[in-house]
């Protein structure tokens, strides 16, 4: 895919948050040999040049509804020790090229404050700008592709509604109703009418329903997700399976959040909380084999500023019924373990596109907390996968 | 091999010992089901009934070189907590088999106290008398074979000498000099002499020797080792890669080790903890694939009992070089995690040998620091290979 | 007070707990010179001879609704690890004398399922019985003064009730109204009118209510609480005030308590888990001078039994505001360290008693988190308070 | 002392240093409202305003033997996040101002690497140079007085020698021999005869030599020290009354200390770590009453930075003996730490000197893993000792 004429669009939904600002930044550092690429897989020597889009061919652009200037935003993250200080001057003009390309974004969404009547089919009118946005972002500047990934703060947990189960119904209740789908679906409905692929980068509802999964397949368009993995349960995806393979039985296993930031304040509320440390359970109950005691708990800590810590405690038992315990505690920085990802996931989504895969990519469950479409939770099974995947799309050697 | 005729000693150097101990108690308690087989790898489900010797067919014996009966030590591993205390009635006359089958052990070893030289060739009689008392358990009781597993404490690293290069030469030194081997090595030495596998499940030299490799090849007779992962570097052994895979840079990875109990005190020797920071050294640089900073200390803490305590700190950058950290603490007791690992290997050499394997067996990484005949570390990686070799020599289904 | 006639009930509300086993059991030990008295603080050099009951003066009994026998408690206990089986054959005749005086508790209570009408005055008939049976273990035994210790489950945060308000109102509504008092606080009131020193130990009501202090003091009994501090919150009084004294900014303090046994079943109630993580949370903000960020969370983990593992979090500012941070976990087991605290209680308050005091015990600070009639939180201050008591009761040297 | 004319010089030994330079900044962030205060003792509310130099009168000097200009060292630490990048431009004039009275410093020593003996009289020649050059620096500026305040890397331990013991000894060895005293001492030496306070702000010998100190006396000089604790030893310093106030039994206390920086590098020698070790060893077997297993290690990792990771675990039982323990970790920003501290100090140090106090001053024993002139070890009694010696600097209210 290494050829001319495969330049890349990375639509970024919550374009000036934290991870947005530093996918950009980042990808502009990386493209001009100022900062160094850890945290990216596809960079690895596991991992063949050929058929993903190359770093030169990224563009990038989004929604958003906060219209703080995306170079302010990197000097707030820089002041934070996110960014290096030294990045910013010379790389001003990148930041201000997509800083140019962010238009504004879907209404947000509180089920317990509906919308009144007379606003029905004002979510359909949204898609449609929505998608408008993208297409003129695609056509004008000429991308092959456009891969969109929603990178906006939680949502709370969504109702299952009926109107989600098929295409059609779902057609059906956006011309007649108000609050039919949560933004981070809407996104996903107008990226497939507009003929783009959609990563799920949060625990957010995103593709994950029955009538988007059909809109994406009739459209021949893949999508990943969702919520990326960047700590605690990146983490637990190793131990975890260390556990099994050792046959050491784990009788509880508990975990500490803390959060700064933005994404500690959307999951202090207990219904966007719910739908993450759902996520987090389902993966280490599948690994361990069974559910095991102990929860998980999410608090919001402003003064951490960027940074999260989280903490685990494991109480297992060896031969004979010892009890024995191990703990961890990991602190880093979320924008610079998420923005990574967001890169590699946008290249090798558009990669899948550009190799004609539709629906669901349980094969790139590497990334993400509770993956679409496998039972894959074991990092290193999902590496070995990632590594097929991505040799697939470079074709015969 | 589950058909009659199928019963296999298990010899252990060491075998009054905490691990020794444990594994001829808690085989007792699984094979009457008074115990569970927590820690034991064969037992998962993953693992096939064939091909191994059932636990019923173990029978147990040693050397050692102190005189503590069996079952005062197992009296004091349960006021520690590392027995439970309901088990030592109903077993006493299971205890009481394995000790009768305990022989004095060989002299230790300080190669900076050597013997005078009119002890020539003493190490020449001493692996006579090893080896005549394993074959006479192995005739006495009718056994199919004997795996000897060396659980004794930890030697200090032994300087390299000419007469280890070749078979040969080390026969010809045994009968003229003192001080030839290390007494782990005297063992391995005397069990291939008396046709039995080895395994090296201590830091100590043991098998790994070229004289000693020459002898089991041309014994046909397989061996594996060594220095038996049950902590800090199981740990290791799944983070490291989790590192890697992530392409997140490790800049500095430190540990400390407290140890109570027996090894404990043989590491306070300098000597000795070289030899084991080497082993757990060589596997983490060669999973993160090149060398970092920081260094592992190991140290006597007899207060902890029969317990350790590790801590490792690892120092990481993210995307751009932002700094985070890790941090893992793990509490676990020694015996306990070793014991159903020595049953393990001794069940997988056994099967190895009845299909005729000889030589080292490097598809038995997955247990090891240190594993001899591969360059596999990361611990999933080790696990497929297990499973593979677990199928083939339970043969075709 | 040493002298003839000093015989002191100690009498354990929740008699059959783990705690009181443990006190009960341990006490025995010490005064037979089979256990180490570690943790009883009065037994310190820092601490007079004179001036409080010795341990052959102490007298166990108390109230419990469960009916295991003492013994059986102790046996579980060991099997448990809290108490040493060693000690339960020769300390059986201790255990069951304190088993023959233990008598049938007041049933629990539920505000939210209030009990019937027809059930008024049944609380004021309950008080009776329960007065009655702590009389005739006085009388009967011949003690000199009886001390009630509430170490029974927490209950949940009782309604603020005008009737708590006045002894009169009280003892008017007691006669015509079912539900008027948390068990914790009926005991009080049975103590109080009894003639018995009473000790809040748990972070439930009890003798908290202004009509029961002013039983207290018109029948000149001093009592003592509440919520003993035993692990998290004891690390807390001394690192708080660290931060203060070296003027550290601490922006967060984040607390995550997992607690196995019967205090961690009560506490996953969220009700009961309000007031022990109030109590928690006041001391810190007493000694840090201010309101942090940061929140503590209780869960219930059955597998760890009778140990609780707490973990906390501080981030603070040095100089110019550099962020740092600090964390700390403690495991500790929970009856081992509440049964000293216990004795040293019933012998603080008994000599309280015998010297004529009356009313809250505010210098026995040094025991709780949420201490009655101070505003010292920092535990280097509660011990010089302490001292001082104990110096003042043991009279001129 | 707040009157006109205390203006005071601060005269670093180190000056540039990382803590000397984060001192020399922060002094001028703070006295221009730029910059917090935070871990400055001295501002907290408990302390009187009088009786010590203000803010506004602390001028800065000192030595070094690199050359390295306090503006570009002020930029490294402000990228290494010690310092923020905002405060640079605004105190661009009083970093220069600093700057310029920085000499060039004593050569450094080498106990096994001795200087010749034509170099005899050497350090005499360099004691006058550099008392010459702190003489100058205050009358130039009219100084009240100069504190010299050591912030030099810290030294291998120094073989006793008898012409330590006395005065005329020492000033008889320094006109016939080359190397009789360390640069600590040598400072020391040179800061007494120029009429100067001192304080040892590091572990290396400094004033505490029989011969220094009488000459501090002699000349009416207060001095202080040694070994700021501003991590690990802080936090035993609470910690360890407490395990003392409970009774409970510290069974094993072990450390291990990551360091990056400059102070990493030298401590990496064992001989300089053994001088730290044994100031952190002693506080803690002095405030536990005995001694305790376990023991500290010190590993330099230049990963770190600036910061520095200490991990303690202590192994300790409560009642009857049951094994518990606790284990915290320290995550620092080392020079953050120390330089409020030694602006404290110069404050404190003053106005001893301007209240006429001459010898050791044990009552600042609060600053010093290892202080001089008291056995009063845990961080609550020193404080209260700190806040009665600050009142009687005052004076009366």
């Amino acid at each position: 895919m290494n050829e001319q004429g495969m330049r890349t669009g990375v639509w970024l939904v919550g374009a000036r948050g934290s991870v947005a600002t530093t996918a950009v930044v980042g990808a502009a550092a990386v493209r001009t040999g100022l900062g160094d690429c850890h945290g990216c897989v596809t960079e690895l020597p596991d991992f063949p040049d050929a058929g993903l889009p190359r770093w030169d061919d990224l563009v990038f652009g989004g929604h958003d509804i906060v219209d703080l200037s995306l170079d302010k935003r990197a000097a707030e993250l820089a002041d934070a020790g996110v960014l290096p200080h030294r990045l910013l001057g010379p790389l001003a003009r990148e930041i201000d090229a997509a800083d140019a390309e962010i238009r504004c974004g879907a209404p947000p969404y509180d089920p317990r404050d509906p919308l009144p009547p007379e606003a029905a089919a004002a979510q359909a009118r949204t898609a449609e700008r929505i998608g408008a946005d993208i297409e003129d972002f695609r056509d004008r500047l000429g991308l092959a592709r456009v891969v969109v990934v929603n990178v906006a703060s939680t949502e709370p947990a969504v109702p299952v509604r009926p109107e989600h189960g098929s295409l059609p119904a779902l057609r059906k209740a956006l011309d007649s109703e108000p609050d039919v789908l949560p933004p981070s679906s809407l996104y996903a409905y107008a990226a497939f009418n507009a003929g783009c692929p959609y990563v799920d980068f949060t625990p957010s509802t995103g593709a994950r329903l029955p009538a988007l999964d059909e809109l994406a397949r009739s459209r021949g368009l893949p999508y990943a997700g969702h919520d990326a993995k960047t700590g605690e349960t990146l983490v637990q995806s190793v131990l975890a399976p260390m556990f099994a393979q050792r046959a050491l039985r784990v009788r509880a296993w508990s975990g500490t959040n803390l959060l700064g930031g933005g994404d500690g304040a959307t999951l202090a509320d207990p219904d966007a909380a719910a739908s993450k440390t759902g996520s987090k359970r389902r993966g280490l109950e599948q690994l361990l084999g069974r559910q095991v005691e102990g929860h998980v708990s999410i608090a919001h800590v402003p003064a951490l500023g960027e940074w999260k810590t989280a903490w685990d405690h494991i109480a297992f038992e060896g031969f004979l019924g010892v009890p024995m315990s191990m703990q961890f505690s990991w602190h880093g920085c979320d924008s610079a373990l998420a923005a990574p990802l967001v890169l590699d996931l946008a290249r090798l989504v558009a990669g899948a596109h550009a190799a004609g895969l539709a629906g669901p990519l349980g094969r790139l469950a590497f990334f993400f907390k509770d993956p679409v479409a496998t039972t894959e939770y074991g990092l290193a099974d999902q590496y070995r996968t990632l590594r097929e995947f991505a040799a697939a799309l470079a074709g015969p050697a």
